[in-house]
């Protein structure tokens, strides 16, 4: 094996590996991506799509299609309509969280307005139907029709749980599910759907893409609190000063004791926040072994998506799927 | 006749015709508008759905099936989508244009706060897909999918078109069926498609919807100029103070000499209003007839909705939809 080889990522891999199918998809998300009657559409989703990202989730439903041997037109749709409704996700969500930075870029709200972003956020969720009409199935249609309803309800519900101590495990999954895995999940599922996959293949790819998304997200709360800002591009504490109510935190919360709850309190819910709070947050998280049981939660959700994936065909681009959740971990392992 | 019959509202009179369908399409769109897991939603919806408004969207579909001499249960879910679409349209428009009060109430945005108007508004947009694939008809999927983009890419087109005299007729009609016509158009020829009209007939729904919101817009425009404002709840010359390009000013611009362009480019383009700006404003719409040829035009589109009409059967809802296009227009005849 070349040194190239060793150090590619799963996420590469699998790039290289569906390069002709990823390339059809990025040439449909240019051709419908525009707006003959509105310039401004195409300004926008320029920047948004020209500031790449590394395309997850079309690469999902690609090689959701490839392992169940499908060979037609259509998983290149339907990597496109994934593509559209996360990048219309991103747009409402960056004039919801007033963002300004997304992908080392100034973000959409930020260089045209708000009132852009929303109506062109829109714009690609309606294009996103257009596309999976195409494909002439309704079971396309309702997948990811369900997982729009539910990316909304998760961001609503983070909306009201946000700051709230009652937030439990539940809501927490509930939170992420429409955070990430939804989506992850959707285009997973619907590249067996357009497979004509068996319904128990067709599971197993949603199990992947969910338990993939949810272990995800929870190594992006672990390593809010415990990683270097290098490796994540945030700073510790971020989360902790911002409030949130992440998994270790939840779960420190649960544990508590009286005086400790008082903390917990007054820095999230009231945000009073003074110098040395984080250090208490660390030793509490630490002392209740809240960072453990979230690592080892990360490590389940990972197993989980490679289990799923066992009653698949034994395609190169299995072993690639396993790889990449094996990657997902590989900061907190 | 009574004096209550001979007083009826044509929207009236089919919504007391259509009763059974439209408590139909109210029980669903109230069953549907919650969400078991984020309850903000429902508080939401409840507020902007309890407000009321005629439900003239929905209507138009249950009439335009029953046209077609259909029986089936689909048109509820049909008429109950199209609503959804318009209050995920209204809720983003309203912080859009940051709206303070809707149908006499506060706007959404002010009771809670932008970022729910527009998940919310997400949310509906979901769902109405979800109510689409419960018909199981595609095309009812490709038509409101294809009046989705249309209506996003009308208020885009609306924003960079705003203050700009360079905007002409053919903007202007793009920006009115994003605005208005589309939905209307898309609401009634999706209610031939659940009855399998013939094409011809739903070609002739298209054009009634498209034609009747078409005028219903013109009217608008013109009432700002002309009307009163217990009428129109408007004041005279609100789109004025407000530098829309409306059709009477359009036309007005395009006959413009040198001097009166400048007034304009004053006025429109630069915001720079002084008193009597209006009155003169108004001195030249009449000076150019643009008030009457706006006024022509209103009534020619009210007409091609009715003629459009002639092609399908010559049932009670007929005579009903040609007294709406009829009504739409009254107040300028």
């Amino acid at each position: 094996m070349s040194l190239d080889e060793t150090t590619e990522k799963p996420h590469e891999a699998l790039s290289r590996h569906l390069a002709d199918g990823m390339q059809a998809v990025d040439k449909l998300i240019r051709e419908r991506m525009v707006s003959d009657s509105a310039p401004r559409i195409a300004d926008l989703t320029a920047h948004l799509i020209g500031a790449g990202g590394k395309r997850l989730r079309p690469l999902m439903t690609l090689a959701a299609a490839d392992l169940c041997g499908y060979e037609g037109p259509y998983a290149v749709h339907l990597a496109a309509t994934v593509e559209f409704i996360h990048t219309a996700t991103l747009l409402h969500d960056d004039v919801v969280d007033e963002s300004e930075q997304r992908r080392g870029r100034p973000t959409a709200n930020l260089l045209w307005d708000n009132k852009s972003s929303i109506l062109v956020g829109d714009y690609l969720f309606a294009r996103s139907f257009q596309l999976m009409v195409e494909t002439g199935r309704l079971r396309v249609l309702d997948i990811l029709a369900n997982a729009s309803a539910t990316i909304s309800e998760g961001e609503v519900l983070q909306l009201t749980a946000a700051k709230d101590l009652r937030t439990n495990e539940e809501v927490y999954l509930k939170i992420v599910r429409g955070k990430t895995a939804a989506l992850f999940s959707a285009a997973t599922q619907v590249g067996g759907v357009i497979a004509d996959a068996p319904e128990e293949h067709e599971q197993a790819l949603f199990d992947y893409g969910d338990a993939l998304g949810i272990a995800f997200q929870i190594v992006d709360d672990l390593l809010d609190y415990g990683g270097n800002s290098a490796a994540t591009g945030k700073n510790v504490g971020d989360d902790f000063r911002e409030r949130k109510l992440t998994l270790p935190v939840i779960k420190a919360v649960a544990a508590a004791d009286e005086e400790e709850r008082a903390f917990w309190k007054r820095t999230i819910e009231k945000g009073d926040q003074q110098d040395g709070d984080l250090e208490e947050a660390l030793r509490l998280l630490a002392k209740h072994g809240a960072m453990e049981a979230t690592r080892q939660d990360a490590l389940a959700w990972a197993d989980k998506a490679k289990t799923a994936l066992m009653v698949l065909p034994d395609r190169p681009v299995r072993q690639m799927l396993i790889n990449l959740a094996d990657y997902v971990v590989e900061r907190v392992r």
